[in-house]
């Protein structure tokens, strides 16, 4: 287990997705497991903490929430970039060895049946909030956010640390394609 | 009008809020004009182009958006950042004149009676597609794009320009409190 993996407070959980970070979902469900890449993750909430995900119909993960009602948000980082991109271009609707190309290593958490991907920078472990119309005509997801982490390497008590950390742990925004940002320099207003 | 006001494909709308940007919704109806931040705005769908926002009860645009069924989301960048958080962190149902003490000013583009903030780098109009159950339970509202428009410093063909334009057009990402990140460095994977 990495050492660095840390709890982190419910109510402020948000900030971990707050300024808008591509992200991992993933979910297993009877013993398969697979992780995907999405933008389109959202706070909803923040007591409880919710958060929102637009899963497509075409997605394998999408299923696997359907059934099992849980999934892991993750944020991860610049070095993991090629792995963030396969992860959102291949589906493993037609590459049943998706995970094992990708590089992509799964970590479980005592209690929790849903795999974590290793060396991200935050988890968020959700509940499906099952909500039928949104689901069918909008592929739109509703979690709630029962616990959260963060490597505290990149994130400490309540603040993320792209100031002091290394570049490889900023966090990815992504436009389209090829094409990706990473997060930047801190702007405190007075 | 700023000549650099240009309209962009209703298809690479999403790009303009895909990498997570703080944003500025606003509103008019029957002759009010209100100008709100909102960080919970995120990309719901591709073609049409839909965005979902988090708008709480208490939020005065929520009441005039419920009202009009029209809003823009406006995408504002560094040299706004005070403005920003005054906008997000006033409300207009206890002071009158929150948009002059914040230094919004606002435009109008013909044929859409909804306020435009000036200043920013995109704008995106929407209109509300109701869904009473959403709005009501957890204060989320589906807005489909009907057009989008971006200062052409800043968005050209579909591509954002941070490499190259000023550091005071990169966008906002809002974590907590007076604390943002600007957007940062480009990372295309291979």
């Amino acid at each position: 287990m990495n050492p660095y993996f840390t709890s982190v407070e419910p109510e402020k959980a948000y900030r971990l997705i707050n300024h808008g970070p591509a992200t991992l979902v993933s979910a297993s469900h009877d013993g398969i497991e697979n992780v995907m890449a999405a933008s389109w993750v959202c706070g909803l909430d923040f007591t409880p903490a919710k958060l929102t995900v637009v899963l497509d119909k075409s997605a394998y993960t999408r299923q696997l929430i359907e059934k099992s009602n849980k999934f892991i948000i993750q944020v991860p980082n610049a070095k993991q970039a090629e792995m963030v991109h396969y992860l959102g271009t291949h589906s493993k609707a037609n590459e049943q060895d998706k995970l094992s190309h990708s590089d992509v290593e799964c970590f479980y958490v005592e209690g929790i049946d849903q795999p974590f991907v290793s060396g991200c920078s935050a988890w968020l472990y959700c509940e499906l909030i099952p909500l039928e119309a949104n689901q069918r005509d909008h592929d739109l997801f509703i979690g709630e956010v029962k616990a959260a982490w963060a490597d505290s390497r990149i994130f400490q008590d309540g603040h993320w640390l792209f100031e002091s950390a290394g570049d490889e742990w900023r966090s990815l925004h992504y436009i389209a394609g090829k094409h990706f940002y990473k997060i930047g320099e801190v702007l405190d207003v007075e």
